[in-house]
């Protein structure tokens, strides 16, 4: 299956409400993929079941602070140059690429690689959503070191990280993504076709398109885009009001903060992030939180809302939708749940309206 | 030449005495080094003019806080490592190992490292002294890269960088040093022979050695070790007294702070320190600042005291010693200068008493 020009709208607007918050500006992620189609042809998607057992695959994506990466899209060469640096210590060429998380932008970055290099990107990601940390990956769980990991910026600088395990990539690479300006273009766990066949989540592009075309479809047919949306994902809607208050910084290379909404009935709700939205509270209640998806759209066009995109002002529904079956797991929720994270309630499945 | 375990004091000592306060401290190098020529065998010194033009050099030292670096000395497989990561990045042997910086530690890691891997050591430095900042050597001033450049840890973490100048590859590499717990070993600044040459300072070892040596003769002959080190080396001595206060913190990967010190004529001295001594100061005027070294040693024996071991009530006596001359070019004064450092006085060299 090619993904052509036309395809990237779709794809960016529903990996964007994947990316719960996170994940990068779908606007941003779509015109850099339309340019890099235009100018290097369509990409091949192949399925994870097509990937050769011995393949090379590597995952690739924008790290950083959302608030800054909107306002420093990468210059073009950056992708190129991490994967050159995986190449040269690995002493093999990379064969397939590969999402690392779904997100408006993180979607588009994978396909502007594959484009740019003319290699096949898979249909999957390493999450099933994004997520703020780089050990936060399904991979983890099996064991999958990130490392060699490769980092480019803009100005042409690259950093090369072997660690001794994954939240040492993290530390490491985050300490090297403020210093490149709070954004930084990485490739990491390396992995073969058995590898990705186990760890990652399969056919997030073409769920991605999926949602993305539901949202233009609800939108043109007049229906609700988030009810619709949470129907498809088996979550629901949390919540129906305006953002009244936005508390945002830039914290150790995060954008961090809340978002308190009041809804048409009075109701309140606030919204905890760190690139993505990782906990909707009302009245003191967690309604949602990690590793659940709790996505924000915007209450007239059904368009995904990014932590870095909410302003005073904007009409929403917060949605909460189910994560991956395998974060749900203790292994899963010790790497990416409530505590992991430092709040100290329990995590408690989203589930269908009636179901819950 | 070879060096063996019974060279290794005097030259740790009068290399302690080059550091200028900084470069690690002489009796932590002089033991590890005794050991891995106890575990290796001697080591092969060589003149710059005896290495090959087309010879890979690679200096080689540890970066970080001395503060810390004493505490948390290296486990022995770093430098090895990060040899690796500079073979891999570069796919080609190294040849011979270099000293980055005169000091304690850091005239023993290359010797350290050229015992373990069985390679010849170079009788050089890149700075006739030594320096806090990566960028802060004479192959800076000959548009020689530090890059690309390797770093690891007793953990086993490496990371390699390469960078487009060499303030990038300091703020890209301080940054994963602070990581790495504000003590990393590094290899950087691969050069050729020619390179070697013209970048280097000659003879440090050597040099240390004599210094060393001078310092034992001194003491066992009842004469002045600092007055016979100041005119061995064109300096003089601006100071005696004893440390009244020593204010210290561990900064952005520094050792930075500030030793007070009271003449036995109740004259005063300031010292300021990041690493190594930048400004030696007694009543508001400076009396000898970098790129000169002001080298601080034990009024009664003679032994170099580093920033990192002055406590209060410490008898010292403060030397100033001139730097290599091309610190002393406008190009290298803009590099080292007191400047740089944030400090509005203008560089006068020092110069021997009489000539002042």
């Amino acid at each position: 299956m090619l993904i052509d020009a036309d395809d990237v709208a779709d794809i960016a607007r529903g990996a964007a409400i994947l990316g719960a918050g996170g994940g990068g500006d779908p606007y941003l992620g779509r015109l850099l993929a339309e340019n890099a189609i235009e100018r290097h042809g369509p990409v091949t998607l192949v399925g994870l079941a097509d990937v050769p057992d011995d393949a090379l695959v590597v995952p690739v994506g924008i790290m950083g602070a959302p608030t800054v990466i909107v306002e420093k899209p990468p210059a073009g060469h950056e992708f190129g140059h991490a994967l050159a640096g995986i190449e040269s210590a690995l002493g093999r060429p990379v064969t397939h690429i590969a999402c690392l998380e779904a997100g408006g932008l993180n979607s588009m970055t994978p396909l502007i690689t594959a484009a740019t290099a003319g290699l096949p990107l898979i249909d999957a990601d390493g999450m099933g959503r994004a997520f703020p940390e780089l050990q936060m990956v399904l991979p983890t769980l099996d064991g999958i070191p990130a490392s060699p990991m490769a980092m480019a910026d803009e100005k042409g600088n690259r950093v090369v990280l072997e660690t001794v395990d994954n939240p040492w990539s993290e530390r490491l690479a985050r300490s090297a993504t403020v210093d490149m300006g709070c954004s930084a273009c990485i490739a990491l766990y390396p992995m073969s076709g058995v590898q990705a066949r186990t760890g990652l989540v399969p056919e997030t592009l073409t769920l991605a398109g999926r949602l993305g075309r539901l949202v233009t479809e609800c939108r043109a047919e007049h229906r609700d885009a988030a009810a619709a949306i949470a129907e498809e994902m088996g979550g629901r809607v949390l919540f129906t009001g305006k953002v009244v208050d936005v508390a945002r910084r830039t914290e150790g290379g995060f954008a961090k903060g809340t978002a308190r909404l009041v809804g048409f009935d009075s109701s309140e709700m606030l919204l905890k992030f760190q690139n993505e939205h990782l906990v909707a509270e009302s009245d003191g209640h967690v309604l949602a939180s990690v590793p659940d998806l709790v996505a924000v759209l915007d209450a007239d066009t059904g368009e995904p809302v990014t932590t870095e995109a909410m302003r005073y002002g904007f009409r929403v529904v917060v949605l909460g939708l189910p994560c991956h079956h395998r974060w749900r797991t203790p292994e899963g929720l010790a790497l990416v749940g409530p505590g992991y994270f430092g709040y100290d309630h329990e995590y408690v499945p989203i589930a269908p309206h009636g179901k819950g």
